[in-house]
């Protein structure tokens, strides 16, 4: 059993409180991560919020890079010693959806996921009761044992206090670009929602050579960021109609691809109005518990693509490593995204900030 | 000038009026065509009842097939004497679209369609007054002028009184299992509505060699011909949720895909629930003006596609004469399809029976 600092949620709408913990150690199958630095998401926002709803108490925090510092039996995907990135999609690499190709869909998706396989939280409070873990994650803490299926091992010279980013959101937003859209050179992207995630659809759409990366958002700051991710247009739409504007950009064509990095339902019928026939839209962003979506069939039957991207359709295991890479061959912006570094204490300051559009994203920094 | 005759529409919701007219020659692009038989489809009926809006007079049908009679000048893509369908999305073969190989979404779709492209129509009552095109292709009539955009010649030993029915509802079937879906062997095939457009959905989907092609339909007559048509597992939708059977046959998995050939919103919302992570569902059905559909975007994150199919995708000059020649191999059920053949003057007897839901498809015959 190893001590660790953790922020708990004991309710909804509360601040964290940061508790001295326990960790039981890691059964079979599991591994105990020493965390070095978490992202800040949207989602763990939402569990606050109530928008998601979760068990309590929960430590939350699912964007996460640290090191293995022990490993249970039968673990045979990573070491004592490898730096780690998570994955709040565990891929079990034998169920229909990873043997074809597909294991962000796995079905361990469909296991209780504030549990461990064995239906057992492996955290402790200090009176003896359990905390609920987060997507089997719950990087809000500096220790946590996983699923040896949510542990990808990457190279050791990246730094884990800027790649932890690629847990979440970096990977929700290009892979949305590059595995679902698999957007082609010349083509005309329209992105909803320049935050974390967004800014990662249009680095990559860039990456992908798209020929007019548009962005959307409300916010100048946000719209400020995504020039510097590669937009080529930009829609403030607290001013302007984006489907208006997306139409004049593209001499009345309208766009091949759109993405909504946000979770509003009203932005995705309003993406999927910016299209041509036959266009694609995607959506990223998490939508609160109950939300609908209204839509004119009319635009589907002629051939539009009304999909989604869950983790960025990933292949954890290859593409994690691979965005890595590419940053560190300097063809993928991260620190860029890292607008505030905090430490485990400032974690309800982070989410003040992330509520008021004020960061791409915070990082908490364990030292 | 040659005299026709034709039934026309003059009011929403009236009977339509058997008239002798006069057809204006072809003009510069344009082909005369006597109509040998016309398939009588939903897509007229919703002209008729005003669920589509349409400029009036008009004379409806647009499953047509007939014989080349004149052909105006710079016609270069048929001659006098053949046998020909019609394409009611006509392709110009040099847009964006039709470079591409997505011919069915041509630009021409953005012309008025109640019109040539001259901005007149071909049509003549005795009384001098014009009537207005449907689609450009007006089959409910003995004699018409068309785009030849919108013609397609077919092998002349095919029967031209049952391979009409290639020109919309087969073709909106079946291609949208071989070209929207490509459904794969061994899968699983979901099927809403059972009639002209869905029995063409089961037939493909055998013909690709879907493991199980589950029928949905509230009318016993046309699940008895889903049987026929190649359905491994019959839903009366009267008497059972869909979605809670096909789960139940699936071992709890769900579908890999699903196909709407009704246009009704409700079935649509109900399409998706039945699909496993990553499934796809394809709309085939026209919904009334202004319908509109409420989704759970949860489904969609989840990787799961809402798309739709116009035209069944068709790359109309390769696949419209692909279909006839498999139903000349005895590969494609089309004799079957006929439950009335009818006159001209019968035209409102076919709405009735469609109305109804007696009939899979009613053909009128022109002697």
């Amino acid at each position: 059993m190893a001590g660790a600092r953790a922020a708990i949620l004991d309710a909804v709408k509360s601040a964290l409180s940061i508790e001295e913990i326990e960790v039981l150690p890691p059964g079979p199958g599991e591994v105990q991560v020493k965390y070095v630095a978490s992202g800040v998401c949207h989602s763990d926002l939402h569990a606050i919020t109530g928008d998601m709803l979760h068990p309590l108490p929960v430590i939350l925090g699912h964007e996460g890079g640290g090191i293995v510092e022990a490993v249970g039996s039968g673990v045979t995907t990573c070491q004592v010693g490898d730096h780690v990135l998570t994955s709040y999609i565990p891929s079990c690499g034998t169920c229909s959806y990873c043997t074809i190709g597909r294991p962000n869909l796995c079905a361990l998706r469909d296991r209780p996921r504030h549990l461990m396989l064995d239906g057992t939280s492996r955290f402790r409070r200090r009176d003896g009761s359990f905390v609920n873990h987060f997507l089997q994650v719950s990087s809000f803490a500096t220790r946590a044992v996983l699923l040896q299926e949510g542990v990808i091992p990457i190279r050791k010279d990246a730094p884990l206090d800027v790649v932890c980013l690629v847990s979440c959101g970096v990977t929700a937003g290009m892979g949305a670009v590059l595995n679902r859209a698999k957007v082609k050179p010349g083509s005309t992207v329209v992105v909803f929602g320049c935050g974390g995630v967004g800014l990662n659809v249009i680095q990559a759409a860039e990456l992908a050579g798209a020929g007019r990366v548009i962005a959307v958002d409300r916010l100048p700051y946000k719209l400020g960021l995504a020039e510097e991710f590669g937009a080529t247009h930009l829609i403030d739409a607290s001013k302007e109609d984006p489907v208006k504007r997306v139409h004049e950009i593209t001499g009345g064509v309208g766009a091949d691809y759109a993405f909504e990095a946000i979770g509003a339902p009203r932005v995705i019928e309003t993406m999927l109005e910016c299209l041509h026939r036959g266009g694609e839209a995607y959506i990223i962003g998490v939508s609160p518990h109950g939300a609908r979506i209204s839509i004119d069939p009319s635009l589907l039957v002629q051939e539009r693509v009304l999909s989604g991207s869950s983790f960025g359709g990933s292949r954890q295991r290859v593409d994690l490593p691979m965005i890595v890479d590419l940053f560190m061959q300097g063809k993928v912006k991260l620190r860029e995204l890292v607008s505030r570094r905090l430490g485990l204490d400032d974690v309800n300051r982070a989410f003040e900030l992330l509520n008021r559009g004020e960061v791409a994203r915070s990082v908490l920094v364990y030292t």
